[in-house]
C-alpha cells in the first residue's frame, strides 16, 4: 500500500502512510471524538502509523499522545482536526510546516454558523490550504471510511460494531456524517459493501465534483451513489455527472429540495442547495439515478450489483395473500411495469393442479395455496413463465400473514422455491419478504435474505419499492446500454449466510 | 354474553352463542382450514359450544366430529363453511333447516373465479340465504376476529401465537384475509388492539356498507378503518362514510386504483374497483381518511388514539443526524407542515449551552449533541418550545446512526428526555425512531416504543410517515371538530413493557 503510485492529491484521503488525530483527550470518560477518531482506526486496523495529538500530552489505548505535529517523527498525509474551530489556524499552520498533505476537519463552527467570525474562519482557512498545496475535508464532517485501507470513523460500541471491514463495490459520497453512518450499516445489512466512502461536510475545498470525478476513475467502485445538500460549482457537478452515467451508474439522493429543507440544509452544512424543481430536471437530464431517500439507495445498489436490467416491462408475480397482491398490481402499474394477464390455457392447467380453494388467485399476480412441494411448484412456476415471455419474475412472500404455516417453515418453503428457480429460469428474480417487525421476524429475515441474496435473488421490503428501483434499472439500461450494469452477478460471497442468528429455528 | 340482547342480526356474528365448522378433517398432518378454524377459536377461547362437521365423523382436539348439522344438539348461531364449493349448496340447506343465524365461506370457488358454474353457484346461495333470513359473510374470506368474545380466524403457529386476546378500540374491515392478518398484527406491533376485524372476502351479502354501519353504531368501536377493493353499493356507502366521519374517524385504503390493480382486484374478490379518479375524490368529500398501505392506516390508528389534535401546523423537530434533519424538514413540507424558525434569541442560548461542536444545529429541525443531562436537556426543550409558541413536538431518534455512544444507552438516553417532556409541556409529543434493521435493532425499539407508549407518545418509523399522519389528524379535528377525536388517552394500559424482549440490555 505505502508504495502504491500517487495518481491524485485525493489519494492521500485513501490510502494515507500515516495519519496524526488532533484533539484526542487522555481521559475515557465523557464525550470525546478525537479519542473516537483513534478508536475507528484501530478497530478498522489502519495499518500505518497513528498519532494522538494533544498540548497536555499523556497515552491513550497504549498510544503516545503528541503535544505538537512537528514533534512527529516521519512524514504525516493525514490530520483529523476534532480541536475546536478557534484552534483550526493554529492547527493547519502546524500542518503546513509539516507538510500534510490531507486535513479532515471534523471541527464545526465555520460557515454553516450564523456568524461572521465562522464564515471568516472558514475563508481564511481555505486561502491558507490552497496557498500551500493542502487539501482540506469538511469542515464539520465525519470523514473517510475505506475498508480496505483500514479507515474508519466509526468505532466499536458495546452492542454494536463500527463498519464492515469487508470492501465492496458502492463509493459513497455524503454531505451529511449522519446519513453516511445510516448508509453504511443499511447496506451492509442488505448485503451491500463500499469502496469508499467520505463525509465532506462544508465542502470548502474538497466537494461533490472532486470526489465523483475521483470515484468516476476509480477502479474498485462500480457504481456511485450520493447524498447531496448543495452544489458548489453546479455546472462542473452537472457535467461529471453526464460523463460518469455514462460508464458508471450514479445515484443521486439530492434533499432540501422545499423551502424547509433548504433552509435546514444551510444551517447543517452551508449548502444552498437551490431551487425547487430545477434539481430534478437537471438531474434527469445527465442520465443520473435519482433517490428520494437513503433507504433507496440502498434499493437501488442492490439490484443494480444483484441482476441484469429486465429487457422489457413485462413481469409475472408470485405473491402469498390476495389483498397484497392488489396493491402490488397497483405498484407495479404505478412504476410503469406490466402485468400481462396469464393466458387462458396456463390459468385453466393451474386450476386443475391447486384447485379453486379460497388463496388461490389464477391471474398476475398469482396467489398459489403451498399445497405443491418445492419441485413440482418450481416446476409450475417455470411453466408459466415459459409459456407468457415476460421479463421479470418478481416471487412476494408475506410470511407473517400467512396463518396455514409455522412462518419459518412457510418462508423456508418460498426461498427453496425461489433458489431453486433461479437455476432454471434465464430471467431475473426479484424477492420481496414482507412482514411484520418483531426481533425474531427480523432475524428468521435476515437468514433467508442472506440465503436469496447468496443465490443471486435480490431482496426488498415492499413491492413498491422493488417496483421502483427496477424502473429506474431498465430506464438506466434502455439510456446507456445493458453492458454497463452488468456489474457483478459474479461476486455474490458478500451475500453470506454465516452471521445469521438462527434462533428463529 | 349469551344474555344479551339482540338489536342486529350481525350481532350473531359477534356474539354467537354456539358454532359449527364444517369440512373438519380428522387427520392432523397436511393443511385442512377446517381444523385450523377450530383451533383458531380454541386458541382464542371461544366460550359457547363448538362443533366441528364432517360427513366421516370422528374427532379432533377432544370434540366430536358431528357428521351432519341437524345432529347438533341446541341452537347454532354460526356456522363456518370450510367444505369444497361444491357442496356449499347441500351445507346452506341443512343450516337453514337447522336455523343457523350467519354462514361464513371460508369457501372459495365463487364469483371470483371465470366459470359461468362459480357466478351461478353465488348467484343460487345468495337466493337462498335471502329467503331464508340467513346473513352470509363471504364467500372466500376469514370471517370474524373479536377478541372480546374468544372469536378469531388465527391460530397459534409454532414460531407465532394467534391473535392478541386484547380487546381495543379499532374496527376493522378488510375485503382481503391476508391484509386482515397483517393489520391485526402491525398494530398490536405499535401497540394497537382492535374491538371487532372481518375479512368479508366477496361480499355477496354482509358487505362492506353493512359492517360500516354496524361499527359506527358499536360502542367498543372508536375508530374504523377499511382495506376495500370494490364496494357494492356506492351511493349507500358513501352515505354512511359522510355520517360516520361526524362521529368517529374512518380510514380507508382503497387499492386496485390502477387498471393492473382492477384486475387483480377482479381476480381476488370479484370485486369491480372501479375508476381511477373517482374514489379518492368522493373519499374526500365524505371527510374519511385516505391512506394509501395497511401500514398507513396503522399509523394513523395509532396517532388519532394517543395525541389531541395539534391547534395550527408549527412544528419543531428535535432531532439527532444533521443530513436526517434535511429530509425530515423536507417531509414536514411535503405535509403541510410549518417549520418556525427558532428566533435568534433563544439560538444564542443554545449555543451558549451546545457549543458550536459538530453535531449541533440551531434552527428548526434542532440537532443537539447529547452532553446534557436528561433533565437539563428537558428544561432546554421546554424553554424552546415555550419561547415559540409551537403546536407540535417532534422527538426524531436516529439511534443507529450515532457513533458516539452505546446504542441501548443513547436511545434510553432520548426516550426518558421524551418521557420527562410529556409531563411538562401541554403539547402534543410525536417520536420517530430511526434504525437499521436487526434482530437485536428490533427488540431495542420494541422496548422503547413500549416506554413511549406507556406515557402517551405515538411512535412512527419516519418523519415522512409521522408528518403524513398529523396532516390527516389535523384535517379531521378541523373538520369535524377536536372534540370527536379525543379518544383516549386515557387508556394506555395497552402500552406495556411486559412483552418486551430484555436481549439487547
Amino acid at each position: 500500500m505505502q508504495n502504491s503510485i500517487i495518481s491524485s492529491p485525493l489519494d492521500f484521503m485513501f490510502r494515507p502512510r500515516a495519519i496524526a488525530v488532533a484533539g484526542v483527550s487522555d481521559n475515557e470518560s465523557g464525550i470525546n471524538m478525537g479519542r473516537d477518531f483513534i478508536k475507528a482506526l484501530l478497530n478498522a486496523g489502519f495499518p500505518g502509523a497513528l498519532y494522538p495529538l494533544n498540548p497536555s500530552g499523556g497515552e491513550i489505548l497504549g498510544l503516545k499522545i503528541w503535544k505538537h505535529v512537528r514533534e512527529i517523527p516521519g512524514p504525516i498525509d493525514y490530520v483529523i482536526s476534532a480541536v475546536p474551530a478557534r484552534y483550526a489556524r493554529h492547527l493547519l499552520n502546524d500542518c503546513i510546516e509539516k507538510g500534510v498533505k490531507i486535513v479532515h476537519f471534523f471541527t464545526a463552527g465555520f460557515g454553516e454558523i450564523e456568524n461572521e467570525g465562522g464564515k471568516r474562519l472558514q475563508a481564511d482557512i481555505y486561502k491558507m490550504a490552497k496557498e500551500h498545496g493542502i487539501r482540506i475535508i469538511g469542515p464539520n464532517c465525519m470523514g473517510v471510511y475505506c475498508p480496505a485501507s483500514g479507515l474508519s470513523f466509526a468505532r466499536d460500541l458495546p452492542n454494536q460494531p463500527g463498519f464492515p471491514t469487508t470492501s465492496g463495490e458502492v463509493g459513497f459520497i455524503s454531505q451529511s456524517g449522519g446519513n453516511a453512518i445510516y448508509f453504511v450499516r443499511k447496506a451492509a445489512n442488505a448485503g451491500i459493501y463500499c469502496s469508499k466512502v467520505v463525509s465532506y461536510g462544508n465542502a470548502i475545498d474538497v466537494n461533490e465534483s472532486d470526489l465523483l470525478e475521483y470515484l468516476a476513475k476509480d477502479a474498485d467502485t462500480k457504481i456511485i451513489a450520493a447524498y447531496i445538500e448543495g452544489v458548489q460549482d453546479g455546472r462542473r457537478f452537472i457535467r461529471l455527472l453526464s460523463e460518469t452515467s455514462e460508464t458508471k451508474p450514479v445515484i443521486i439522493f439530492k434533499a432540501g429540495d422545499t423551502e424547509e429543507g433548504t433552509r435546514a440544509a444551510a444551517s447543517h452544512t452551508g449548502a444552498m442547495s437551490g431551487a425547487k424543481v430545477l434539481w430534478p430536471h437537471l438531474l434527469k437530464q445527465t442520465g443520473a439515478i435519482q433517490a428520494g431517500s437513503i433507504d433507496e439507495i440502498v434499493d437501488l445498489t442492490l439490484l443494480f450489483l444483484t441482476i441484469k436490467p429486465p429487457k422489457g416491462r413485462n413481469a409475472v408475480i408470485f405473491g402469498t395473500g390476495g389483498g397484497a397482491t392488489v396493491k402490488a398490481a397497483d405498484d407495479c402499474a404505478l412504476s410503469g411495469l406490466e402485468l400481462p394477464p396469464i393466458p387462458a390455457d396456463l390459468r385453466l392447467r393451474l386450476r386443475d393442479i391447486f384447485g379453486t380453494e379460497a388463496g388461490n388467485i389464477f391471474t398476475n399476480p398469482l396467489d398459489l395455496m403451498p399445497i405443491l412441494g418445492t419441485e413440482e411448484l418450481v416446476d409450475t412456476i417455470k411453466m408459466v413463465v415459459e409459456g407468457m415471455g415476460i421479463d421479470l419474475l418478481i416471487l412476494q412472500v408475506a410470511f407473517d400473514t400467512w396463518s396455514l404455516m409455522d412462518r419459518a417453515y412457510s418462508i423456508h418453503y418460498y426461498v427453496d422455491c425461489a433458489i431453486r428457480l433461479k437455476s432454471f429460469i434465464d430471467k431475473p428474480i426479484v424477492a420481496v419478504l414482507h412482514y411484520v417487525g418483531s426481533g425474531e421476524a427480523e432475524d428468521l429475515a435476515t437468514c433467508e435474505r442472506a440465503r436469496l441474496l447468496e443465490s443471486g435473488i435480490p431482496v426488498f421490503q415492499s413491492i413498491e419499492r422493488a417496483a421502483r428501483a427496477v424502473d429506474r434499472l431498465i430506464r438506466y439500461s434502455q439510456r446507456f446500454g445493458a453492458k454497463q450494469v452488468i456489474l457483478c452477478a459474479s461476486d455474490l460471497a458478500h451475500f453470506s449466510v454465516k452471521n445469521c442468528h438462527k434462533r428463529a429455528y
